[in-house]
């Protein structure tokens, strides 16, 4: 159960977690606008991974069996064209988290074709950073990777992808006090949530970012008529000053393809970071994920575009 | 003349202003690592448009005289495999600036058919926001939207996209005290600059930025056998402190593309715009264009990849 929920929260337990968005699936529990939800810990992984688990058995991963939300919560009164506003309140932390690089997942998949797994030891209070090893320490903020309202289109829709109507978008900023805005697109919305985050970089380029076990609280209310196409957000305040005091070190792709250009600015801070630390590629590829933000520099000067990787120094210090 | 370049600067004139890069161009210049080197002030319309200018001029802008470079500069020693390390040490700003919209150019060009043009008046200290009439108030940090060296494929360049070896890349980061290496392409380096802005934000989406006729002051080193792909820089500090006090307002794209994305991110930041202040369209794409940032949140969920436009609130207030 999420800690400091406040008063008149109600819980949403294991057995309300589902592994697909499908706006038939009967609501786990009904509120009104203004209400506080607390959600028992959600495990991205649904028990496949302990803290024992080796490497080699992310090859045998059964992806039917990944990312779970929990939900959905209809909100009364909720019509499409609403927005469903959604504020994090807390978190509840386990403690430990992993990062993976799992065969045939992430950015480069084609370069990394072998499985690797990191285990981290997770303030739960999220004030110290964690340590990857002796080589660099990654500041924490939590939030949820996957937090979406039921889509339009009937029937089953996988929780991996993130769609119009949010869910798997794992966007870093999106943490405690964090106002966002999500398109409902059926009536009472159908909330859900899912993927707790300890920390990520934009992007979550390997795939996986420093992800735990955790329970969370979040507040539903309601702004009718925003007509939203895609979820939108307000950050109260700065969003990185966590990380940026030492500046940071940055490389780029160059090419007429933004993807392209996104897997050559990545590759370029692997090399970047081994030569800078002596780490190993599959090390530099998961502690970008965790931590090195992808920003489209320049997407005008036709025909190539440029992305950077801005990695913070800080991290290395 | 660029102010503060420090003893012993040399200065590059108009008459080495061109508009290819090119790798059988002769030096206007030999210096020796270390050197500084000043160039005269850089018009990247070279005299197309003045304070007095009307929007519907640039129906007839002559493309081929768009985004000069000044130089090249020979630097002694250097050798394909080195990397040329840049610094800029100061800027002698004029003082006014413009952003247009620019028909048939603009990552919304098909959505903005019509010629648009902003004069801005800038503070030569940068230490002063530049006002967007009353709507706006955008925070000043000057940088170079070109540096690059000559690439090591013969013949005439267009000084308009980026390459490998840099050029227009349009990185809003690249300001006083920034360190780019450029790969070295070719004997001597043969570096040019060019296309001055007094701030931009990371995407440069109308395909302008606080455009203004700059002088600039850089100081040029060498880094032997770096052997980099593409440009990579070092910040000495964080980068969105004077943007980010405030917060932001975000908005999202969802999609399987990329660059479909990265529109519909700025489509919905600039309805957003509007709601919240009235301006019209084209002003917010313009203001988009030179403080909004892009970011990838998530390139990794297949098949639907996240880009996130940031807008800081403190420009609104």
């Amino acid at each position: 159960m999420a800690k400091n929920a406040g008063a008149g929260g109600r819980t949403i337990h294991a057995e309300h977690h589902h592994l697909s968005w499908d706006n038939a699936r009967p609501p786990a529990m009904t509120v009104a606008p203004g209400a506080v939800v607390e959600f028992d810990r959600i495990d991205a992984l649904m028990g496949q991974l302990t803290r024992e688990t080796e490497a080699e058995a992310l090859l045998n991963l059964d992806f039917e069996r990944v990312n779970p939300v929990a939900g959905p919560i209809h909100v009364d009164g909720a019509e499409p064209g609403d927005a469903l506003k959604v504020t994090l309140l807390a978190f509840d932390p386990c403690g430990w988290a992993w990062t993976a690089i799992i065969p045939g997942f992430g950015l480069l998949a084609e370069d990394f074709p072998a499985p690797h797994l990191h285990f981290w030891s997770c303030d739960t209070a999220f004030k110290e950073p964690a340590a990857f090893g002796d080589m660099a320490r990654v500041p924490l903020k939590p939030f949820c990777g996957t937090i979406g309202v039921a889509p339009r289109a009937p029937g089953p829709h996988s929780t991996i992808p993130p769609y119009a109507s949010g869910g798997n978008m794992d966007i870093r900023d999106l943490n405690i006090g964090t106002e966002r805005y999500l398109p409902v697109q059926v009536p009472g919305a159908l909330f859900s949530i899912g993927d707790p985050h300890c920390a990520q970089g934009d992007g979550e380029v390997c795939g996986t970012a420093i992800e735990s076990i955790m329970g969370v609280s979040v507040k539903l209310e309601l702004v009718k008529d925003e007509n939203l196409k895609f979820p939108r957000f307000v950050t109260p305040g700065p969003v990185t000053r966590h990380l940026d005091a030492k500046g940071y070190e940055v490389t780029t792709g160059i090419h007429p393809d933004l993807m392209d250009a996104t897997k050559d600015a990545v590759r370029g801070m692997i090399d970047r970071l081994g030569r800078l630390t002596g780490m190993s590629a599959d090390q530099a590829y998961m502690l970008c994920s965790v931590c090195a933000d992808l920003r489209i520099s320049e997407v005008v000067d036709q025909p190539n575009w440029v992305v950077s990787c801005y990695l913070p120094r800080l991290v290395l210090d």
